[in-house]
């Protein structure tokens, strides 16, 4: 039994590839010590895999479905495919607590062989939980035992051709267990690109973004992933639903919209057809900084109500501009105050110069101080880099965590005022709150927040306190509690809140139309 | 019992304001004699509606529930409310045929009154078929009336209100039963425009923009209705749904997407929220002449994909070009070729002045010949007026319909060529088809056909026939039954092949779960 991937695969209490870890700077483990204190917690390294409990009978027959060699239940397989890469998840992973491990590993190849899987999870009642990159940062992967047979991780590692390409409509038709990298690989062999990259980039998947409505930094620019998306087919245990006849449709309700953000509880999304753009010829990054949060965020919603987003388009409140925690080794730098805010534009050179000048004529205008292109280049650079940091924070006592959220342009001050003191309330002193806004619409934007504050004895029940306080004012505000992460189990409890109890309702309704006996990711979106 | 708005209601068997009807000039008439002959087929004066047959304590009930005045059971006003406005729906009432009358118009005022008219209705098994402009051309008011105790035609036309205004996120909350210019209007006041214009602008209203996923002739610059839309109210028998807590949110599958499209048949929807623009400083429309259908749409491709939309992008074909039946006086003109496009600018001056210069070195890059200012203003004029021109033909015997579909842009032309052979093929010589674009993606565009036949006997047959050889030909071609004007009970046997049986089960289990009794629309979107 071998790991077709495991070079790509993540640790599992670290984030992303071991080559890339962010060991401290003396800087800032000096930083770190004098705010926090420095407090080595080594994350344990012999840990005990619960052992499969499932039937040898179950096992022969999932080997006879796809073969021997894609039936997995070694330990460091199924720790690998334990939970997803919240700070609670990995925590737990640091703790040795490896509970929720699935009892097996399948690994189909095709549409029809997850199909096959489902049928047979069905008359043996056995959970089924899509894996993808296994970035979950909202309980995504950690599904309901209780009452089911056996859990069964379907990695989709194996399903990751580009299955179509359409250069007349700007369409390709991606497998699920695409990374983005190899996604934009394979895109890039035809001068295309799909634009889409989010901080978990390196190892979240087609399937993933999809499940999840994720949006990436260039979501300015080249759209939300559920924007990109024009078609997809999804394996239920009903049979299969194909959908998307056209770029826009009235036949009915957009059903594409029901699949995207299902996070595998209605079904496992075998193929997304996705909106495709020529790849970049040029890419420019630069910086400009803003007196205040709210006077960055006024120049943001000017932008996009004028119709003129760059590709990036990011801003960092005060604190989160003086501690940049995506660059370790400018932690403590002293900082010339106010906010600092990315432009990035790409295309071709002609579309790149009119935008960059359209939007710098309206920026100056606002006030904006223009930085030149290091700051545009330095995050580039550590835009996917801030998980690994996180880790080596973990290592020293520090409790790291993001959480985000979405409203309308109007209630973002009261939104963000709210939600920062209520994570500072429940983290205590010493605690850092920083936020950003990195996406935007013509009527509102995304606040992401980060968080390092001193490990208590128990610092996931530390985490979740704060996580609660800070969903509690997102609801309270009217505001939503994701705008790209999903709701996993971590949000469950505040969906009804957001959407009714008879949008869940709704959700659950849909659910036992194409999930009748609950096999596909119980728990996660809707309870059991 | 007085009427509200009766000068704004359309005459039972026409379309529109009496006052702007438009007989056929000398020219057309001539034209009309010589390819189709003269067959004056005047509509019935005396038709007789069919009784209410409702028990009089029902009656008295939703009297005791909205007041006497807004209970109504005369003749005139349920004729007003019999069917909608496609080609067979007048041709139903012109022949005197209002079997489909419902037996009570109610005029609820607000949210809490559609709420308690749908208690009652629950509880009475009466069916509910909500009513806006009463424009629906694919038989979205045409509700089941066999195992229902009688058929209440829920009349939004009191519900007229711009609830609120948010300048800061530019989002206006408009109540359904405003029809287009009505919302215009109050939003000019703000100045603040929707800029959703379809042809049935002028009588249609918000409620049903949402509840059929209308898209209006600025959609490439406004987009369409439903990516207008940020957040919905519903009343359902089973409690209000209150969606959309930001622009775009991951909090699981995007339910707004659900409501919009859903015909009335999960809910009545008591509020629209709104993204909106300010008020166009300057418009400016003007032609462009292609050698061929293919070339224009490729030069449309080229705008959508550059992201260089205009507010307006419209191709006429060939036959349509020749014979613009939106300008019944230019019947018969001399045509030099080719196919008209029409582009559009709105906004402020800057920026219609770029835009319209980089689109205009893009399309005469391409080929294109600009025609100047007179055949942009041209169709401004006359672009409501098609549906009046219907009617002078259908009094002279010729039958005029009209039918639309989209899909991707390197399936355009299969689609057109098939479902242009299909209506000609169903209907025989001579018959016109026309075609036209008026909505484009980056991933594709709409196709939207005019034809004009010779009426038969039985003019309605006829139409059916032609109809459901051109849907079968657009779902041969896995196109979409429909762009922007829904599923009715007219494209209700061919969604399956569009979304799949198990799709259509999605809908049915949503409906389930919002109207457990199916009192609401039933038949429509989906089979009772």
């Amino acid at each position: 039994m071998v790991h077709e991937s495991s070079s790509a695969e993540m640790h599992p209490s670290r984030w992303g590839d071991p080559a890339q870890a962010a060991p401290l700077a003396d800087s800032a483990r000096g930083l770190v010590e004098m705010v926090f204190g420095l407090d080595e917690r080594p994350a344990l390294t012999e840990v005990v895999v619960p052992p499969s409990r499932l039937e040898p009978a179950i096992l022969a027959a999932l080997e006879e479905l796809l073969g021997r060699e894609h039936v997995l239940t070694d330990d460091g397989t199924r720790r690998l495919r334990t939970r997803g890469k919240s700070t609670p998840d990995l925590l737990r992973q640091r703790a040795g607590d490896l509970a929720d491990a699935p009892d097996v590993v399948v690994r189909p190849s095709s549409h029809d062989e997850v199909a096959a899987v489902l049928t047979y999870a069905v008359a043996h009642h056995l959970a089924v939980v899509p894996f993808g990159g296994g970035t979950s940062v909202t309980g995504g992967l950690v599904a309901r035992r209780e009452g089911y047979e056996g859990v069964v991780s379907l990695d989709l590692v194996r399903m990751k051709r580009l299955l179509a390409v359409d250069r007349v409509s700007m369409t390709a038709t991606l497998e699920p267990g695409l990374r983005g990298p190899e996604a934009e690989a394979l895109l890039a062999a035809e001068g295309m690109t799909l634009g889409h990259f989010p901080q978990s980039f390196e190892h979240a998947t087609i399937g993933g973004f999809a499940a999840t409505r994720s949006s990436g930094q260039s979501s300015a620019g080249y759209g939300r992933f559920d924007a990109l998306v024009v078609g997809l087919r999804a394996a239920t245990p009903r049979g299969e639903l194909v959908l998307g006849s056209a770029p826009a449709s009235a036949a009915g309700p957009d059903l594409r919209q029901l699949l995207l953000g299902s996070e595998g509880a209605f079904g496992v999304i075998t193929a997304v057809t996705v909106r495709v753009r020529p790849v970049p010829v040029e890419k420019v990054y630069e910086g400009w900084r803003w007196p205040t949060f709210d006077a960055g965020r006024d120049a943001m919603r000017t932008l996009a109500q004028a119709g003129l987003l760059p590709t990036v388009l990011r801003l960092s409140d005060e604190a989160e501009t003086s501690l940049n925690l995506a660059r370790p080794d400018a932690i403590g730098d002293a900082s010339d105050g106010g906010c600092l805010m990315i432009t990035g534009y790409e295309g071709e050179p002609d579309a790149v110069a009119a935008k960059r000048t359209a939007v710098t004529a309206v920026l100056t205008g606002l006030g904006g101080v223009p930085q030149g292109e290091e700051p545009g280049r330095s995050w580039a650079h550590g835009r996917f880099h801030a998980p690994y940091l996180r880790d080596s924070l973990l290592d020293v006592g520090v409790l790291v965590e993001t959480l985000e959220t979405a409203t309308f342009w109007s209630n973002a001050p009261r939104l963000y005022a709210d939600v920062k003191s209520a994570l500072e309330t429940a983290l205590g002193s010493p605690t850092l709150v920083l936020c950003h806004v990195s996406h935007v619409y013509e009527t509102g934007c995304s606040l992401y927040f980060t968080i390092a504050a001193k490990q208590s004895d128990d610092p996931v029940a530390q985490w979740l306190a704060a996580k609660a306080a800070a969903s509690d004012a997102i609801v309270a505000a009217g505001a939503t509690i994701t705008h790209h992460h999903a709701v996993g189990t971590d949000h469950r409890p505040w969906l009804a809140a957001e959407i009714g109890d008879l949008g869940v309702g709704v959700l659950r309704a849909v659910k036992a139309e194409l999930d009748p006996t609950g096999i596909l990711n119980p728990g996660i979106l809707v309870a059991p």
